[in-house]
């Protein structure tokens, strides 16, 4: 097997026709695959169902320090929750909120009220200003860019690479005050799959920012979801302090995969002096959030080894749908030339990063063939792929036959899409 | 008995000198007695417990519709739970969001939202106007006109009575074009007592507004909570519709007086039109809420008349708390003419309407007998109560046999602070 790049043209229009025909093969099948969502399958979701058994009785409902967790009270969350969770982030309890069941929800909040009431050391709120721009690095979140957007923030691209964005890049625009921050997935980045470097936290956490009130939205989503391997990444928060930052990051993440999506909880954290800032501003939006689901993920996990624990199996269950993609790609594709990726050690995502041009035309072939994928150019602000070549893969939710089948339809989706712009060149 | 402003000033004299000595011996008690917060005793939250043997095994937790309840998706709620909220506020489920625990939260959310993108129909976002200012009937709940402070959002204070707002001030408001909306507890008042009336419902509904995005935030926190009587309420989001109006209303409630305060289901309804544009904003924030939970409700009260049943034991818990309230200022305050307050049939509170200038005094003799009180003020915009005259009983939490205590000391407070006031004039 030999690159297209190395094809001649004749042989790049009997691989088109070979392509066309195995493509028509698929098609015949009328199958319904999907591929689009990070969502984990129905055998994750049982690893958590012995939560479901406690907290039976209002005993059972008394937390440690003697809080009734059925009851009003602990806007922060109920302290061995921050403790728990503060202990996954790496932090003090004192320094980690507990909020509802959503991170996302939690993210949204935090930037409308930096737009409607600004954040610690604001000099106003953000909505004040003509601007408010935020950098993104590509290829990122497509709901990350939805609360921008839908807030009327503009996003600025910059490259992720798998090591962290371009900092040299980012250290250019800090220096226009109307950036007010940054959007990172550090660990198993969604949806490239890579991990910030020590040397791209430590930049983050160091550099010097125009705007006196900057803030890295550090949605470290997939902190314990390694599926490979579990890389390190430094603790942003400390190197924050360290670099005389304190208050630059906001840190999330939440359970949602590795108990319940949306039925598990949320959690944030940051500086005391943003903890502290923040309660005073969510007095106003919330007695308390669910208390007793705070209380039942304690005990279920008891600790953060109980975490890593479920974290394990959860990874022995995505190993194997991971390897079906990675190595149909290293199969199919590699040899060929007809597009690269990041092996993910961790996390829910692959992003292919197809030849120029070709994102569309392969999730088109990819829809048309029974396929579901994520839109091309979700994974960048405004939907806008300059150079319309990433695709996300999410391998969680379909049965590993399944999977097998998607991949095979989407690898002949991506030689053909790369054959027709050989050919079109 | 004679009510005090029949005393001859020995008579005025006399009884201070033995009310100050009853006082004092209530101090020397050193009691600590809370009538501050409107939340259930434990023998309510007891009431729901068997909600959470629910829900144990992966079937269990897939709804009639085939949704399973422990992964993403249905962002307006199941299509279950919103039959069932739908059926409480008594409009339909497409009319209805099952949202997360908290309806307070979800007003926020739905006065930020308003603030920065506006509601359905809005010209521009709220944040834009030089000016926004809400109508707050008072007395009203101090959360709501929280939420309004926080934002910088404007309230003018409007008298509500025992069968609803002055609706003369309230037309006469509504000619302002930036007066934007008007915060409404219609059912069991918090904290008056009172009920909206047909016509100050059908007021409300049919008044013409100078602002085309006039909103009625209708927190119908206690639409089923009765303590002594269901005080029939009409139908707001019909009653907007008869009028022409139907986008003009926002209904919230939840289940935290219901089932668990913070860890139960929060509701909205409105017009189909305005669900689908709300749909649309909180698509920026949020995948889905806690399913599982709303589901465990579902199954836990099968139909309204669960719900129903439920609160016919809520209300057999808390009619002895409301009876000792109301008959310690029947034999106390009522004959000495020291205040003045409604009869509630149910909720969560009684107001005591003290002589003016002699709120913030009761509370303090309230505070420095041991016994916490919601503060004096709380119950108007920026803690200004004008007359200095309104108080919240909050009689749900403590056992009868504290409140026995705890109306006793509010008593002796009442009627020290009336007789200092007479013979002060």
């Amino acid at each position: 097997m030999k690159p297209y790049s190395q094809f001649t043209k004749e042989e790049l229009i009997a691989e088109k026709d070979f392509l066309i025909k195995k493509y028509k093969e698929y098609q015949d099948l009328k199958l319904t695959l999907n591929m689009a969502r990070g969502k984990p399958g129905a055998d994750q979701l049982e690893l958590s169902m012995p939560m479901m058994k406690l907290l039976q009785t209002a005993e059972e409902c008394i937390d440690a320090n003697g809080v009734d967790t059925r009851n009003y009270g602990e806007l922060l969350g109920i302290k061995e929750a921050r403790k728990l969770f503060g202990d996954v982030m790496g932090i003090k309890p004192e320094e980690t909120i507990v909020v509802g069941s959503s991170s996302l929800t939690f993210m949204w909040d935090t930037m409308v009220r930096a737009m409607l009431l600004g954040v610690r050391g604001s000099e106003k709120p953000w909505s004040k200003y003509d601007k408010v721009k935020f950098i993104c690095p590509v290829p990122g979140y497509d709901r990350h860019f939805t609360i921008c957007e839908t807030l009327g923030i503009e996003m600025i691209p910059v490259e992720l690479t798998e090591w962290g964005p371009d900092m040299d890049a980012i250290r250019e625009l800090v220096k226009d005050e109307s950036v007010k921050g940054i959007w990172c997935v550090p660990k198993y980045t969604n949806p490239l799959g890579g991990c910030y470097s020590d040397e791209a936290v430590k930049a983050l956490a160091s550099m010097e920012t125009a705007a006196k009130d900057f803030r890295i939205f550090w949605d470290n989503a997939y902190c314990v979801h390694y599926v490979y391997k579990d890389v390190p990444l430094l603790n942003m928060l400390e190197e924050c302090k360290k670099a005389g930052n304190p208050d630059r990051v906001f840190m999330f993440g939440s359970t949602s995969k590795i108990t319940f999506p949306g039925a598990g909880v949320g959690f944030f954290g940051a500086s005391e002096e943003n903890v502290e800032f923040i309660k005073n501003q969510i007095t106003a939006s919330a007695i308390s959030w669910d208390k007793i689901n705070m209380l039942r993920h304690v005990r279920f996990f008891k600790d953060v080894n109980g975490i890593h624990e479920i974290m394990a199996k959860h990874a022995e269950i995505l190993r194997p749908k991971f390897d079906a993609v990675l190595n149909t790609l290293d199969e199919e594709i590699g040899p060929r030339g007809a597009g690269r990726w990041v092996k993910p050690e961790g996390g829910y995502f692959v992003t292919f990063i197809a030849e120029k041009g070709c994102a569309k035309r392969i999730n088109l072939l990819c829809k048309e063939a029974g396929l579901s994928m994520t839109g091309a150019g979700a994974t960048h602000p405004y939907h806008k792929d300059p150079d319309d070549a990433y695709l996300r893969i999410a391998p969680s939710f379909p049965e590993p036959s399944e999977l097998k089948k998607a991949m095979d339809v989407f690898c002949i989706a991506v030689r053909l899409a790369t054959v027709e712009k050989i050919l079109d060149n």
